[in-house]
């Protein structure tokens, strides 16, 4: 993309209006735009980086055997009457009534919608396992939205749902969910830690959320100081292996971490001067709730006895507007963002600083095509950001330290041959090298290279 | 994808609810459900489809040069009493309270949220032109919502919006999408045809329907004879070929083709043996309204002369939705849906017709990883679906014909060897061949070699 082309709108000031770091960044790198109180427009550089976290989600879920569908945005009442949760969602659900007066509502979440569509069509023990989600936007009707699109009334957020025979068949699927959630989160360049938490309006048992710390986070939580040196990538197991997605559940389950609703000082099992106390941003939500919803839905199948029994269910959040936010929250310096590779909205910056001397730019033409050709995934995104404005260097290097994409080559007309600048935005070395050696430096980065794999 | 695994709830009657084939083939290979009036759920096949052809708009919006966004589902009532189109729109509109009592509405289209996005953040010529599109869900509230997702009312639309400094920009902006519509429909195997048409609530003077035939069309087209033997592929044009576009839009709006409304009996020019009448399905509308929108919302740029003039604007619809029983109404027989390769939810069906013998099985399991490998591709959608349960051969053909994947590969135990037979789902040509050989034909037909290229 040619920036004189760009619709990038760039703030130099912080505005006002935004509390929370990422919020400020996220409006002067020109992401979204406010267009009603807790709604955005996600602009081109905003938009890019939502797609990039949506798709890592879903390439997790389909790992897991997961099936993509999408439900609507608005949902007829009757279901959560059936259900005995229209009334309990109070205010917080959006509550419409359409042309004839029938009541309609915008789906903050999908538990009944899901329980409808399965008591529908499945009837027996072969149909199960099923594990169906969708990425659709919700609405919830803050009181009082906040931290831009951290806690947005209308967000993005991918929901699965998934339905077995027994409570065994329910907890191995609650355990895969949560190894993906895991393997999730660490593309995204986030350490995000499993703790035990409370199950609110969705209900059930046992629920855990997903946290990353930070010091802007909503609520307080409290971990193990073993966290600090675990590994959670969760590499090298397979779905298909239940012992060990069980024995690594158990694992991670064992190291204590609750969110302050679930945390009793009185009865926690760690030293409380081996106990980490921080503040957190959920980003994610996992439950299982048995048959709280397939039984007043008579979501029944038969097993193998012939017998009818009602199905055991769970359900699975990742908020994807929410994480753009806790990236940033998790991933900036004074300058501005910096994105981990796999989300950022390009992988390489070009700027050419002498657009208007003819043996600069005429390098830097031929550079990004060449770019373009090596670099660009078909058929979705071009992955190199060229910045051939006229305008001074350094406000140039603002705008891309700013919105923080992970490499930049430089080239300026004082520069001999094939000589360039290479930048790396997360440790802001900088190398005079060929743009051979620039691009052997690109190309060895552990994540491009796992990306081209 | 193992149809033993999958969720795809077939019927084997059509519902009564249906009245076009459209509708009746979608429920009954159980792409949708319908969960309120006119609202619907995508289950996994008809989710596929819908996103290939999201994908192909995409890749036909971004090749033009216009930029992704998303704007949000829920619109401020203000933006809309600053253009005049809140009391306008009536009943069509879902208007929402939020929980302050604050006029929602929930977006039939966003000309006047592009409008404010765009006049925040562009005020000089330079910014110029600008064209800037989104892929969301919308809500009309028809009074009589019918024909399955033809006629919903939460409809997922492309729509784009060009910005401009004058009349020679906003049209040749215009033609451009104009062309990008042909070629949007070329690939998903479809013949629309580009006719005058009413601009209605949109505005405007200038307004192109693309129409598909179809007997179930909801209304009645008047086109040229001469429109049967015309190339709408669009080919070989370059969009930054100012001259070269424009001859091609002059070439193609100089044969008559009209809408009922539009149309003139008494003024034709176009005699009456040599005009078709016919039915027609729109599957997409591009209007030009100038200063519509930009005057009254003071959505202006500085010009080159320091002159402060009101933007130029164009808006542009696709139904993504709507399309996809479109390409059915277009694309279907008695024994079910046709899908055009380039939109059909899988490439290859590998039909194992007797699982539980264990040569053929292995042999079908074999070529089921080795048709993945090659064919599948990376990271969205795997491409074979495999039918390995222990079913009648009878009830898998019916199956595989009525969801219409493009290819089939049969294999039996009667068949020696490596013999399986290859069916093509549109000529129902059948081949007993070697799997090599049927590979060959595969790979030979042009739309995969296009793909692949």
């Amino acid at each position: 993309m040619r920036m004189s082309e760009y619709f990038m709108p760039t703030l130099k000031e912080s505005p006002k209006e935004a509390e929370i770091v990422s919020h400020k960044l996220m409006l002067r790198a020109g992401m979204v735009k406010q267009t009603s109180s807790g709604i955005y427009a996600w602009q081109p550089l905003g938009f890019r980086v939502l797609k990039r976290i949506e798709q890592i989600v879903r390439e997790e879920q389909n790992a897991t055997g997961a099936q993509e569908i999408l439900m609507p945005t608005l949902q007829s009442s009757d279901l959560w009457k059936e259900s005995g949760r229209y009334e309990d969602y109070g205010k917080e659900m959006l509550r419409i009534k359409d042309r004839h007066e029938r009541d309609l509502l915008y789906g903050p979440t999908n538990e009944e919608m899901i329980t409808d569509i399965v008591r529908t069509h499945v009837h027996s023990y072969k149909d199960l396992p099923k594990n169906l989600y969708h990425i659709q936007w919700k609405f919830r009707d803050e009181v009082r939205p906040r931290f831009g699109v951290m806690r947005g009334r209308e967000f993005l957020m991918k929901d699965n749902y998934s339905f077995d025979l027994d409570y065994e068949g329910a907890l191995y699927s609650y355990q895969k969910m949560f190894l993906a959630y895991l393997r999730t989160y660490t593309r995204m360049g986030l350490r995000a830690f499993p703790m035990r938490a409370d199950t609110g309006p969705i209900g059930g048992d046992l629920s855990h959320e997903f946290i990353i710390l930070a010091d802007t986070g909503e609520s307080e939580v409290f971990a193990d100081k073993k966290w600090n040196e675990v590994d959670l990538t969760a590499a090298g197991l397979s779905y298909d292996n239940k012992k060990d997605v069980n024995d690594y559940y158990e694992k991670m389950t064992s190291i204590y971490a609750a969110t302050d609703e679930k945390h009793d000082p009185e009865n926690c099992p760690v030293a409380t001067d081996q106990l980490n106390r921080a503040r957190g941003i959920e980003v994610g939500h996992i439950f299982y709730f048995g048959t709280k919803y397939s039984a007043p839905m008579k979501a029944t199948v038969q097993n193998k006895d012939g017998e009818v029994v009602p199905l055991e269910m769970g359900s699975y959040g990742i908020g994807v507007s929410r994480l753009v936010g806790a990236i940033i929250e998790a991933s900036h310096d004074d300058s501005g963002i910096i994105w981990p590779e796999d989300v950022a909205p390009y992988k390489i910056a070009l700027i050419n600083l002498d657009p208007e001397e003819s043996v600069c730019n005429e390098f830097c033409e031929k550079l990004y095509k060449q770019l373009q050709d090596e670099f660009n995934k078909a058929p979705f995104f071009d992955e190199i950001l060229y910045d051939e404005r006229k305008a001074r260097p350094g406000a140039k290097f603002a705008d891309m330290d700013l919105i923080g994409i992970p490499w930049q080559i430089r080239k300026g007309s004082r520069q001999d041959g094939d000589t360039v600048t290479l930048k790396k935005r997360d440790s802001d070395e900088k190398h005079e090298v060929s743009i051979g050696q620039a691009l052997d430096m690109i190309r060895e980065s552990s994540q491009l290279n796992k990306k081209a794999a």
